[in-house]
């Protein structure tokens, strides 16, 4: 029996191809090697691709997720760069992040204890430590608790609990939607420690520049410091993508915490720079 | 009589839609609104499209040069820099930058007296000093020399003269592929004052790795200081671009010269923070 393509893969002269189609008025197609990993959770379909470009890439309902290239940009900088603000991180709770990148960043700081990782979908993390390792790295490290629920009614239940707090979102359209919600960052504020601190994605400041703006002001109204910070994501449409810290107490990044790190990306420079903002969102 | 379209330009459901051939395992499609410019040059096709997501794009063989979304960042970029680092210039060369956005940014600099514009496709700048308002800023200033000539060829005529050459030129391929030679930027340092300096695009950092090291070893071994920075460039490939300057004498930037220069991408945050490279480019 033929295997029937969802509606994204398509065979163009005998090649495969995966054609996104998130946005109206610009389609990216992926040629694509191989079909890795497919299978449809409760959620959504999941697949792990095999791409010319970039490598395997993680596909949720036909929308690339990360990849092999890039991934480790962003998980780099959702992790980081607030670890290098905290002085002395505990206790993480990571809220999505199915690809395990933050997670596998964040356990290359030794005095990190707990890292309680809250992913609604377990059948993204399965996918992606088997099938991602370039993204993953196959995590694997016992101060790692794996909490399959919803992020948001976890957080609600947690006061004074952690010392960072990272919202590894994807878009807020859908069930991420709550994501970028005034209520969810008030419980993240109850839910960290007095000297706590909170980073999520904050989308493009090209292409979403109405939550971009929204998400900072809504954490800057409920945290004493926020601060935005950007980096290139290549298979993020835009390219230029934004980050959002609300912190209690904190807010100078000390550079010398990301050395000998081992990352691909970040170091002392990409930390002092980060926060120089365009002219046009000054 | 129909009007027939070239391979790049497709009819769908009624939209019209541009899709870009130049790689062999990613396509990108714009939604276009209109065609509002079209004619062949001796040298290639030339087009305004008015797209959905990044308005009015200069559309070259097919391929998208600029945008009026995002033309400023690198405009803004491969300019102001340069500007930022030599203290007094007075005589500039541009050598490709057929959308005028670069001689734009130049002007904003009272102390600039000439700026010679070199580009072999008078089309180009007629198409955007007509069509693309937001890139060209329909360019008329009697300080621009406007010389419709092969850049390589004017390059080598020219002793002691220049205070600021930029190399706006499109990708290595094709008739581009000299811009990048070394005995082009031999014909550039001599065409410098003993104090003036070089900057040009060095392609994508993820996608032509070889390209923009190559370049960046080629000029450092011509001038006395070599230095490499990056934007954002949301419509080429890879959304981080690199540039490359060679200087005779000046090597740091002073941020406060960009102050007031009606910029939206670049400030004096961007101009200290540029040169700051990821972790896999130091």
């Amino acid at each position: 029996m033929e295997h029937i393509l969802p509606s994204y893969l398509s065979r163009r002269d005998g090649d495969l191809w995966l054609t996104e189609d998130e946005h109206d008025h610009l389609k990216v197609s992926y040629r694509i090697k191989e079909i890795v990993f497919e299978q449809k959770s409760p959620f959504q379909d999941v697949m792990i691709l095999d791409s010319y470009s970039f490598g395997r890439m993680l596909v949720l309902d036909g929308i690339v997720q990360t990849t092999s290239m890039d991934g480790h940009i962003y998980n780099e900088m959702i992790s980081h760069v607030p670890m290098s603000i905290h002085p002395h991180v505990k206790k993480v709770l990571i809220i999505g992040g199915g690809d395990c990148g933050a997670a596998k960043e964040i356990c290359k700081y030794a005095g990190v204890e707990q890292i309680d990782m809250v992913e609604i979908d377990e059948l993204v993390v399965k996918a992606c430590r088997e099938h991602l390792p370039k993204v993953s790295g196959r995590l694997s490290d016992s101060r790692v608790q794996f909490i399959f629920d919803d992020g948001v009614k976890f957080a609600k239940g947690k006061k004074n609990e952690y010392d960072l707090i990272i919202v590894d979102s994807s878009d807020p359209i859908g069930p991420a939607q709550v994501l970028f919600e005034k209520s969810f960052y008030q419980s993240l504020h109850t839910a960290l420690k007095e000297d706590g601190l909170m980073v999520c994605q904050s989308q493009s400041p090209i292409f979403h520049l109405d939550v971009m703006k929204q998400t900072y002001t809504r954490i800057s109204n409920l945290f004493k410091e926020a601060k935005m910070y950007t980096a290139v994501v290549p298979t993020y449409p835009g390219g230029l993508w934004s980050f959002t810290i609300g912190s209690k107490h904190y807010s100078s990044p000390n550079p010398s915490k990301v050395r000998d790190k081992d990352t691909h990306y970040v170091n002392e420079q990409i930390i002092q720079s980060c926060f120089a903002l365009p002219q046009f969102l000054v």
